[in-house]
């Protein structure tokens, strides 16, 4: 279905000409029954509200602009500390909250819609063969939390969207960038939809995560949903190498697939598709 | 609690300056138990969550820019209608249907976010004593149309924006604005908060609705809600009255309060509100 337009869903922004830069926007809903991990303080939900839209601006490389929350409310005792949250978030990556909507729903249900700034928006397309391939962040931490690995909490509970990192990297000249909230192995699906090129990266690049066994933390870096992390495209030895958590996991090669350690991987996990 | 700001939340949308100009931006929850009539049909469902957003928008005197939907969908086979709709009504209004985000939802939600532009927002402040008070739209009829009158039905289940006419306004030089989606009293109320002045209306002033009682049709019309019409304030004299669907009812008052013919009136419903 082509109600939508595939070039308006294949980013994690619309993009949005603006004078001689361009607007990004974005807009995430969660829900309790399927979004909230057990245990998240309304705080949290708040802040995670905001955080997955900002992290959609990030990956775009864009400057958050401001947010609007639209609210279903189970109980209005909740408003307040979703509310501070939210707005915690907002200030904390200097985005404005702007308002919402309020309204009563039998599931607690957040939708955020947030807009950025940039010059030129990074997109999912544009790797070409030969560029070396970048995360920033660990993959795997918040899938590590949800199976109890409570050191890892703050990932799941309290993810940081990588604001500076993913306008630090646009100004690098990175040439194709996504946030990778739905795995690593399925964002790097989602680039291969949109891109004429294949993804090849080593397992061993990726840093094992503490205190957990190498099969199984190799398993939640791969597969592992939740992260807030970067996922980037950038020609070889260009990237300044001194933002944190960033890592270097592989290479744009020409066979359009994926490929981890040498081998097609197979992709699993399911997505929604608005196309 | 002022988590958000009280002049955050004072108009439909919110405003931020850009440029020389500003952009306004609004976002709305709608859900399938509190917000769809019965009998509304997906494609109206999806042409309505747009219509909330883009009577918002005109609210301010601005043109819309784009929308994003985010939806909760019970069922996948109803998506494509939804996006039709919404889609229709984008292009209805020339806005640009920018994408979204989709999720499974115990209840079918749909949460639309648009923006637009203009040089000079009208706000709902701003009114001054001496102030005549016009609508665009006769209130009511979608409360008519709920109570059964077929004849009202598409001010119920296919609204229209009155986003030409609001842009009319503004360039005309109202001095404050706001949608009656709520109703026409409530809308008044709304008003009187945010300004240092009264209204007053008379109710004999509002069309009669066609094939109604002339008792029942006052009462849709004063607190009827979910119609689409535009109230405003204007020195008096100065409004271009060829506007098609323009009525003046009354007068911006020193009092601060709502009086309908000459009694102040008491105000029924209810109102979520954020600050």
């Amino acid at each position: 279905m082509e109600v939508v337009g595939k070039d308006a869903v294949s980013d994690d922004c619309a993009i949005i000409p603006m004078g001689e830069g361009y607007m990004v926007a974005s807009t995430d809903m969660v829900h309790e029954s399927t979004d909230f991990p057990e245990g998240m303080t309304d705080w949290e939900k708040g802040w995670m509200s905001v955080a997955v839209t900002l992290s959609d601006i990030a990956a775009m490389g864009a400057m958050p602009g401001g947010i609007l929350l639209s609210v279903g409310l189970d109980k209005p005792s909740r408003l307040r500390s979703i509310l501070e949250g939210a707005k915690a978030c907002c200030d904390t990556y200097d985005a404005r909250f702007a308002g919402g909507d309020l309204d009563f729903h039998r599931e607690l249900t957040i939708v955020s819609s947030g807009w950025g700034f940039c010059d030129a928006p990074v997109r999912r397309s544009g790797a070409a063969v030969g560029d070396d391939i970048g995360i920033v962040g660990i993959p795997g931490r918040a899938q590590a939390a949800l199976d109890g690995h409570q050191e890892f909490r703050d990932f799941l509970f309290a993810p940081r969207p990588r604001v500076m990192e993913g306008r630090a990297l646009a100004l690098a000249g990175v040439t194709s960038m996504m946030d990778v909230s739905d795995g690593l192995l399925m964002s790097l699906s989602d680039m291969l939809e949109v891109n004429q090129c294949g993804y090849e990266i080593s397992s061993s690049r990726i840093p094992l995560l503490d205190g957990i066994s190498p099969e199984s933390s190799r398993k939640y870096s791969l597969n592992g949903g939740g992260d807030f992390g970067l996922l980037f495209t950038y020609p070889s030895g260009m990237i300044p190498l001194t933002i944190p958590d960033l890592y270097i996991i592989g290479n744009v090669i020409e066979e359009k697939v994926v490929k981890i350690d040498g081998q097609v991987a197979s992709i699993n996990g399911y997505q929604h598709h608005w196309d």
